[in-house]
């Protein structure tokens, strides 16, 4: 293999960026892409990148048989049978999070890609951002000793429609499970329990659909360490994604980033813009990252740097934040089996 | 009344810190100090600020005719009596918080002093301090819009002595109670439940004195609003106190103090000195400033800034985050009626 | 037109930087390279960017029919020869700074362009940077007001080789040219006079060359203004480009980037990592921003964002600031017409 | 000496803040103040200080058999009489800057002083500062290596009135001295050469007073370093005094200091409080700090901080830059011999 021969399944705004980052890659090759709607504009669209096979079927790419790898990016309902039939197959798979709403489906789909022996990447794209990278090797190179406490601030800049809202799973798994992952991912250490307290401030509209818009979640670690997520779905100023591990040495935090640097001092006071507005912007690069180290490791069967794992332990957790704000105590992960 | 005069009980540092900042005060005469060991040394200081009375029974500064306030500096089991005895006296009374470790008791103290139309105001000297003071203003006029979340990093640069965390009530009581009473204090509101989790992660000392070094605590308050606390006891990188209100509008975020704003660049990277180091060195001026208001407040019958009822509220919450530990879920403050 | 077709004259990092940006554009195409040495190695960059012509004669280029501009790219002793053959040829033309080192010969090259018609960009990038355009966009509504002084630091983080110090121009026509351009650009005004002071303190080769390597320089414009800039040829930090204006409403500053915004806090200090490396890194999407304006002013006919006159200017600057050191004395722009 | 007893002459703005600073030193007391009006207001004033002596006649304090050193804080042409009268009686003095306008009488100053034996410390705050002494710090233990470059910026919030400007010496002599003393105090190196440029940008006031309100110096050490300086009558954020230096090394540089460290996030952006409003604010330590070393260096007979060489040299600069823009060319300190 020269090159990765890559499949995209569902070409909403995520399949469409993996594309772009893909087909700027010497390594990689998207050769075909599936969309339950396959309109003349996403014909136009494949036709200006290249890509010679644009099908409503997601099966056809599945059975490809160039097709080295898969990108999943449709509804989160698809993701199990996909991932169970590509594995089958034999393709390697990168799929968007959350596998499923229901650990014992995500486990099947694991299990599925551990018998065939390919691999899957799961789309925890926020590993790969240049602050939380630079935080995690220092981190790892014991520059704050040893992590006693993790703190997430994690809130969009506005909430997503109603309709989303209805079947996102909730903000826990939506949008927490995000910085369920970064709390691992820094922790290095297992979740022990959870406990979440919620709210709807943002918008009745979320009590409405059973929902809530401002989250707490604390977590324990195996290790001991504790950790302590806020979620909001809308912030004024927007995307708010700010991280800090304190340990026994000290203490390294990530802040947001910003279009750029200039500062204005007036009669008023002293000012910046407003930090980068949404995912896109703040995660731009971090998606080709994350693409690359995908593609490399397909091609030279090198780790993966999220696994499937990660993904059902993330999806664990948010399930363990839904039943606590249910029963109003902590839940234990074990509790959970 | 030209001059509030007033009687110090209890010459440790902060009664001495309370001392030498009332004696800069053109309004206020430190004319009494009790201490249960009059040394040479406290001797020679009293005497070289010129006050007149040093003795080791603080009833004779209850009695005496000429003073009109006492600041209570004692131990925390003196601060109740002392509060009735001292009400009963008609005098107006500072008392370093807590007022005691048993909610109880401190009712008494508030309505002896309730009964006998006093002062008492307690020694939340945060709320005086210039970032948070500012916070509070910001807040107060709408700057953030409703607060949603409130968020509080408290962070000592060093554990106290097993001597001392044996009397201190805990973590809860001691050093945490400064953060729900700036919680109260910001989001304008009352709690309403109370969840705390700890580690021991600093010192086994704590563990072994059935105390906590490391805690997470999540207050939900009556307006809807939520908040969350980190405390740990001991910071690298010295004192850490740090505070931001979420709201519909945007955030405000009030960051540590510095002892200058030189940055360095070098080929190393670029850096700063440490952040002040104590509470001596961040809260010096806010040491002043509520000892000003105290003396403000009696000599021209102004509202006091902080009362009885607020060192009440937040020991509360202390007593309920150590509820919440012991028996490892969510404590409502009604609970403790 | 519905491609510009372009031929890149001198393929050295910068004219390969200009090709991928390019490549990457779906308005742009490159057709052809042309460089002295036409090395193996650059046929195989050449090949596996599709790039069909190789050669060592830029005149091919010039000649060749389908090309509709040329970046010229080679170096600066051949800019001149290079424009006035191109635009007698018809081409559009984008070309690196300095235009020359001898305002008559640039003036020769300028009045080419004119003749012909065709569009001359000149390479100041920095306009193109996203700091420093949010800077001009507030000058230009008026945050700060009228503008008073301008500083701008710009420090490199190593020297060049001796070599190319020998025909770069000197420190003012190699380096500061750029910020004589930025400092025209935010003053919205013409440079009067100009004085400039040197020395040779980060290396003696400097000195044997009969050039400096730390230098300030200041300008005063025709609309009463003041600038002043500060040059070294070695910030052990990293490359230092900071820009600041100050007028009567106000003052806007512009910092460097970083490459993330993690801060390390332990018992040395407060720490974060050094500025972005120099001007591939810093100014990476500058070149592309700068290459899109030429394609598109070149294909939908738009008025260039910098033009040949903006490059005669700045090289005037450079010529009287080593006339002001050698003379030590303000030179006027106008004694050197 | 126990106590060192001070005389104050003049008790305008600056005269009052030492006085208030000494009466709070247990090393100093103020005993006697004298003051062209002695109107009730001041007696008042000094009577509740308990300063004994109030008189019109500065030659009473000279005179005072008591008094152990001299503040000299009246206007600039009493200094130098005021100095020779004082050094005669044998009397420390400290002056407010400058000496005098005229480097001969200074001198003069500076002979009786030598041959009287006493102390002389001149009223450059800024050295005390905590950013710049910090700066100074990390200089002189080779943080940023050899000094190349000293940057920096000083512009006050609001014009003096015309009737100060008048008798003020000229920006460079009024505002511009403290800068010059900062440059030299940081360069470790005096001035060789001096060129200053300047416009009336922000009050016409200035222009018909013979006057500059917006200036930049640049100055050559004899070290090789050079230094620039920007001043401004008129920032309207605020008072404005940065420093950095950058070195061989690396760089440091010292901010403004902020009354508060709260920063709001909203749509409209990221903004705090404008910087400390004036020199009262910002040099507010300074000036305890200056009159502290003072009274340490007179009652311990310990080397002054700061001397009247520091004075003249800071003079001769500001004699030199006002000539540099007279003759439009840079002038040497040499010349002004």
């Amino acid at each position: 293999m020269k090159k990765v021969k890559v499949g995209i399944i569902g070409t909403g705004r995520i399949g469409k960026i993996h594309a772009d980052n893909l087909l700027r890659m010497a390594e990689a090759e998207v050769v075909a892409i599936s969309d339950l709607f396959v309109t003349e504009e996403l014909k136009a669209w494949a036709g200006a990148r290249g890509i010679g096979i644009v099908t409503p079927d997601s099966a056809e790419l599945v059975r490809h048989q160039e097709i080295d790898a898969l990108f999943i990016c449709s509804s989160t309902d698809t993701h199990v049978p996909l991932i169970i039939q590509a594995a089958a197959a034999g393709k390697h798979i990168f799929c968007e999070k959350p596998v499923s709403m229901d650990a014992v489906r995500t486990r099947e789909a694991l299990e599925a890609v551990l018998m065939a022996g390919v691999k899957l990447q799961i789309g925890f794209n926020r590993r790969f951002d240049h602050n939380f990278k630079r935080l995690r090797e220092l981190v790892g190179q014991g520059r704050v000793g040893v992590p006693h406490l993790i703190k997430i601030t994690s809130r969009d800049p506005n909430p997503p429609s109603p309709a989303y809202i209805k079947v996102s799973g909730g903000i826990f798994m939506d949008m927490a499970i995000h910085d369920f992952d970064m709390a691992r991912y820094l922790a290095g250490s297992e979740v022990d329990t959870v406990f979440a307290q919620g709210a709807v401030l943002v918008d009745p509209v979320f009590g409405e659909l059973d929902d809530l818009d401002t989250v707490i979640t604390t977590l324990t670690f195996e290790s001991g360490a504790l950790a302590v997520i806020d979620n909001s779905r809308r912030a004024a100023y927007g995307y708010d994604q700010r991280v800090e591990v304190f340990g026994s040495r000290g203490a390294a935090a990530a802040d947001n980033d910003y279009p750029n640097t200039v500062v204005v001092s007036d009669e008023n006071g002293v000012g910046r813009d407003k930090p980068l507005h949404f995912f896109l912007e703040r995660y731009n690069e971090a998606y080709v990252e994350e693409a690359k180290m995908f593609i490399d490791s397909v091609l030279h069967d090198r780790p993966l740097p999220v696994e499937g794992f990660d993904g059902l332990q993330a999806e664990l957790i948010a399930q363990a934040a839904k039943r606590s704000v249910k029963l109003g105590r902590p839940v234990k992960l074990s509790e959970l089996a």
